[in-house]
């Protein structure tokens, strides 16, 4: 039964939502530390554990120096109880640089790993793909995107059961000319490694066109990426609403189809999904979305739960490994605080 | 009555498709010199001129390269022609970088513009949003985004009437602190400009909030932001008609809602648009998709009238030196192959 610590602060719609999610998480076998403000998270169920930590630095301009300035603060003592091994995993409820800081600082990179990066599924209906980085890294080189492209095959294979994924890189072109120099540089690098099954240069509509299970690309453009993907399905199906209210025959023809489209509508729900997986860290993280209702951080924590069944952390270590792209010598460098300026 | 130079090389649906469409436009009263294989372009209506120059360099890596060394190429003839004032502005049908380099290589580069940029105007319901740079400059310096600022704001004032136009600069957060350098630079700048109304960053899900007028942001981030936003809402469309097929009970409702979807998804098509602007040369172009059909290219067509008709040159250049923003010194530098790698 994995244990998964959660920091409860930075939720929207504060820790009684993370509060909500973790006793409905717990209710299918997962147990959960939950590290937040106590006196605002209500009772929590059976296998819920309240530690009262109310200090947070979600909202910290610079998470590094708070990660290290406050180590009272929920997120700080929730990587704490996973790095001294009291918890499997790390779930923030939507602080990712906070989150980052965190878990660098107590968890630790895992071996051979240059940086740690957010990998999200996005539940694209027939063809979901898994995108890295959405978000940890803002400025990369070359050697990070390729190891990226590694933690993003391990865990299509691993969590989502994809044989031999067809990884491709996000560009403005499929041309391996197109692109900035990064991508240039990027596209020979995975062009020339055997051990992956690399596809090409993909552009932005191809995403949905089930073109490719992994998706390489700098926390920047993958950020933007993935809101842009939820802020144009969220507001096509605002105006879906509209449409099925504008006219008498538009509303019998909505209330026909409603059933359909609710399900359609809970598919590709970023709450249905729970976040992206926090990966080169010594033990998993999940980053919900600070957006996210109860239902959302029952899924974040469900999903943090799978990636330690299936050793995530683990596995991602040997594909990196036998790929021989893991960083070979010397101490790990210092945790700078640009490494977390996402 | 304007005349537009057309590219009839580099449609995914052949000469032909952009012949229909410049016969389309030419009904509603615009001159068209069409530029491609005679051979394959059929009778074109009244109003449309077949100038026959089959060569296209519209597949070519380095579309520099061939700009210079194929002025018999359909795209070169075509904007020589709209450098000679034989007609006034350049429509192509799809390659961005043939565009660039056969604009700037004949049209020029207007006065005190650093780098052309590519504006679209973003179809969201209720909230159309003007995005600049979707695909010119994949590499940029901060002076050149806050120029494609103002060109955004010359475009969204003059050709969609928007009073004192919203800015915002595509982010991975709100806080001035969150971003690439470049961003964090480009933040700054915007900030201290006070002919600006300048409402800081916004993430990939605001652009379809209503929550800026004008997004700012560079040509690869812009590139794979627009496509990304074209791919969602066709794989939404998609999987809607295939939900309106899936039961009885949502074919009863599929049928009765077909109008108002139909509506919506020709609001929402990127053929309705026409393409994207190409400002910062001497005279106005407009790239259109390579996929279009017939209908898209009418539009690219018709939209490269109206930025005829409305002076977005002149004013967009206006707007600059009030703002104070043009390139000062010195004679305009040599044109990069650089500039034109997108």
């Amino acid at each position: 039964m994995p244990i998964i610590a959660v920091d409860a602060n930075g939720a929207d719609l504060g820790p009684a939502e993370v509060a909500a999610g973790a006793t409905a998480a717990a209710r299918q076998g997962v147990r959960v530390l939950l590290f937040g403000p106590a006196a605002e998270m209500g009772n929590a169920g059976v296998g819920v554990e309240v530690i009262d930590a109310p200090l947070s630095i979600a909202k910290e301009a610079n998470p590094a120096a708070a990660a290290r300035a406050h180590p009272e603060s929920s997120i700080v003592r929730a990587a704490k109880a996973v790095a001294a091994g009291d918890a499997d995993a790390l779930v923030s409820a939507g602080a990712t640089g906070a989150a980052l800081a965190a878990g660098l600082f107590n968890i630790k990179r895992d071996r051979g790993i240059l940086r740690p990066a957010l990998a999200a599924q996005i539940p694209v209906p027939g063809a979901p793909v898994t995108l890295v980085d959405v978000g940890a890294n803002t400025e990369v080189r070359a050697e990070h995107l390729v190891q990226f492209a590694f933690m993003g095959v391990a865990l299509a294979s691993v969590v989502h059961g994809v044989d031999n994924p067809r990884v491709a890189l996000l560009s403005v072109g499929e041309e391996s000319t197109r692109g900035t120099q990064l991508v240039l540089d990027v596209h020979a690098r995975l062009s020339s490694t055997t051990e992956l099954n690399f596809v090409g240069n993909i552009e932005g509509h191809a995403l949905t066109e089930g073109r490719a299970d992994v998706v390489v690309t700098d926390g920047f453009t993958g950020n933007v990426t993935l809101k842009v993907m939820e802020g144009v399905s969220s507001k096509m199906l605002a105006e879906l609403r509209d449409i099925a209210t504008s006219t008498r025959r538009a509303r019998y023809g909505g209330a026909l189809m409603r059933p359909a489209l609710r399900a359609f509508r809970d598919e590709i729900s970023p709450e249905t999904e729970g976040g992206a997986y926090l990966l080169g860290l010594r033990k998993i993280g999940v980053v919900g979305h600070g957006r996210f209702t109860a239902v959302g951080f029952e899924s974040a924590i469900l999903l943090a739960a799978r990636g330690v069944s299936g050793d995530v952390v683990g596995r991602t270590h040997d594909a990196l490994e036998r790929a021989g792209v893991l960083r070979k010598l010397g101490p790990a460098p210092s945790e700078s605080s640009s490494t977390v300026s996402a």
